[in-house]
């Protein structure tokens, strides 16, 4: 398998995903930490980051290259990434040079670019960031666009794998609540994943909080590849029976979309997505909790839980930088 | 030739600006990994950057070595820049210990420091800037100073170079639009270095907006030597016949430097200045649009020339990484 | 001696101490430019930094390891340090995951985190840096916690080798003024470092601003120990009668700790305390100024000290880098 960019998990068929995290693993096993000597990996943030932007640091050390990171509005100036403006506002520079010139300058590039949070269709076509990615003439990695996560997912893969958890085992993707409306990316991917990798996913989650037909249709097509279902809910206790995984994650309303006034008003009544220990009522005796971090204790997962023997999602963020690295040994090596 | 300080074009003579283009040339035939193994290059930046900060990131990484970047007021403490003041206000350091201590931390140090654009005598001298320089007894590059930018005219040389344009050619600076005042240091430099390359230069601007005279006589002579000329003039079609270089740069007004609201007045009548692709009517037929980046879509530039066959933008961003791989070779190999 | 966690320069015999400088001044003669060759260190600044954030990274660099810098805020969200609260408000990360996620990416962990001066004990305590400490399971540095720092008190010891200054010379440590309330980390570890060394520490300060009698008690132990002694007076000219050392520093009122007004009612009288070249009066011709920056030039001291024969504040800095190089090797070599 040849790879040249790094975009969405469902890119790969779940063999192609296995061979990946196969590499991850020798990698693990056996370091070339000179692998990657002498190369550049770009690291462009237009949106915070913690895990991303120290693990893919991390990854390219381990291996031997180096990066640089680029944060417009800190240290670099504000970015324009609509096309086809007059460029009278706050933004320096534009995508359309910045992103050529930076990609001139490394051997790969990756970008973190979240969604508008305005028009769902414009987010789940993730339009801005394609338009961006194909500036980019050299082998890209996508650190988080407004509707993907592809590394979260790939580490997330990995992390059920090292749990040896069946592939058939039901998988609950729920809703959790969280202060402000975040993005579809994470949710997305997650399912995707879980259904890419064969699992029974129920997506649990309140009234108005919908995932997008879209993002539902493209992952039940992945689950019969794979021999999975995808199905949802708005009863978490009734999805939760016989689950062998919790994935919880937090995102914005669909039915009001962009409209934070709404999305205020109709959260306001479900604080009691909260996941605590009684969440997991009629689910295996080891079922698992998963997030992709960050976390917000005590609001979207009740601190025992988080901090208890369920909770899997340290080994989900550490395996970030193990399978990070096996995309950039695939891009580069 | 040796090299201890990369200040200012104007102290190369043309066949050593040659020779370092030279060098850099050789380096992107045959890479040298290894050059500055163990070499930490500092870099600080009081101002914002994108091409500075990547380019020199990746060019130290290029040749073996490493660097750290300080950007005070982000992570680090606002740095006091005047001399003999009382500190009680915002800025918690003196560059006259910060900068001395950073320098005892790397084997050489890039500083970035914009223009006050207060007083016009005081950036023409750079003499913030020479007062930094002083501060650092290791190897020194000007990261774009209130007054010069040699890197960015090291790469337009190398760029001109690289498109066989012709010493005597006609190159044309010309102001564009910009919703503020910006510095005069890329004009100058650029206008500086098409007449040491020796350039039938014009610089083309409207009244109010006409570089200094110290910049315009320092230029003549430079041109003088290298059998180039350099005039001026506010009919930038006149300018532009026979043109076979557009070199677009936006600065602030000269007649009332400092004065941000008869700036604003000034300046809201060129905004007709934008470079259009009828701009180069009467210009040769393969007239380039330069430009350092920065530049604002549709608003000093039109899309459409930006995107078209004229525009060696992207080349000359490119072109700092492989010029200043070739400064930071001669400063530390 | 092994090292796993470098938090507190007391946790050292003043035997042990001269081990980590020797291995320093052997660094420094015989560089080991691959010692580190693949290791990693994470840095986490909770707070600015300038001779920190560039020297570790300096020092990896030099002993061929790399690094990565989190400055949550800034690129990165906001980390919760708080244990137990529920996080609706604005930091959307808690170390508890934070932490431990970044320590797994690398084969070390450095944090800086100010004291909160609200409560003056918990400040004393350190609770919330141990606590952040607890959750790295990997070699840990403080980078200047609450209370501590020990990479500047082992940087001032080996200036004060370097310098060929005897153990048991008066050391005066002299409070200084500053706009606002600085943290009481230096002067506590300088204060703990002079009497490790062994000096005749004398404590100047003025009336409200006494080091808290725990970090007094603690010295005078370490000073029993070391045959050295540890005084306090509000009467800096007296104490300064055949000083060999004067240790300027800022720190805040701990009669009203974290009262802000009344500590700015209480300065407001004492700006006398600026170190002049006046201060020296009755002191050893060849007393030295030491201070660990940013140091308010014409506040805190005056230029012509800082700028004179006295001043030693450049070889500490530097010293940072050297003395850390030491306990970088110490760590993971």
């Amino acid at each position: 398998m040849s790879l040249s960019r790094f975009m969405d998990l469902a890119d790969f068929s779940p063999a192609e995903v296995e061979e990946l995290i196969a590499l991850a693993d020798r990698l693990q096993r056996h370091p070339e930490p000179k692998a990657l000597d002498g190369k550049i990996l770009g690291l462009v943030f237009l949106n915070p980051s913690l895990r991303t932007l120290a693990s893919f640091q991390a990854g390219m050390a381990r291996l031997g290259g180096s990066s640089f990171v680029i944060t417009p509005g800190q240290g670099t100036w504000g970015l324009e990434t609509r096309m086809g403006v007059r460029m009278d506002g706050a933004a320096a520079e534009h995508v359309r040079e910045g992103l050529p010139v930076l990609a001139s300058f490394c051997d790969a590039l990756g970008i973190r670019a979240f969604a508008d949070g305005k028009d769902l269709n414009a987010d789940i076509d993730d339009s801005t960031f394609k338009s961006m990615a194909a500036l980019v003439d050299k082998p890209f990695i996508n650190l988080e666009s407004a509707i993907n996560h592809p590394c979260q997912a790939l580490a997330d893969w990995k992390t059920l794998n090292d749990l040896a958890i069946a592939p058939r085992s039901k998988f609950v993707l729920s809703w959790v609540p969280h202060p402000r409306a975040l993005p579809l990316a994470v949710p997305a991917a997650a399912l995707h994943m879980a259904a890419l990798r064969g699992h029974d996913v129920v997506v649990a989650r309140p009234e108005g909080f919908a995932l997008p037909s879209a993002i539902m249709y493209r992952a039940r097509a992945a689950a019969a590849l794979s021999g999975g279902s995808v199905s949802e809910t708005n009863d978490r206790a009734e999805a939760m029976q016989g689950a062998q995984v919790l994935y919880a994650k937090e995102w914005g309303c669909t039915s009001h979309y962009g409209d934070a006034a709404m999305d205020a008003r109709l959260r306001a009544d479900f604080s009691h997505w909260q996941v605590t220990e009684e969440s997991f009522a009629g689910a295996m005796a080891d079922c698992r909790l998963m997030h992709c971090l960050p976390v917000r204790r005590n609001v979207a997962v009740a601190e025992n839980v988080l901090d208890g023997h369920r909770s899997v999602v340290l080994k989900e963020a550490h395996n970030r930088l193990v399978v990070q690295m096996a995309v950039l040994h695939r891009l580069l090596a």
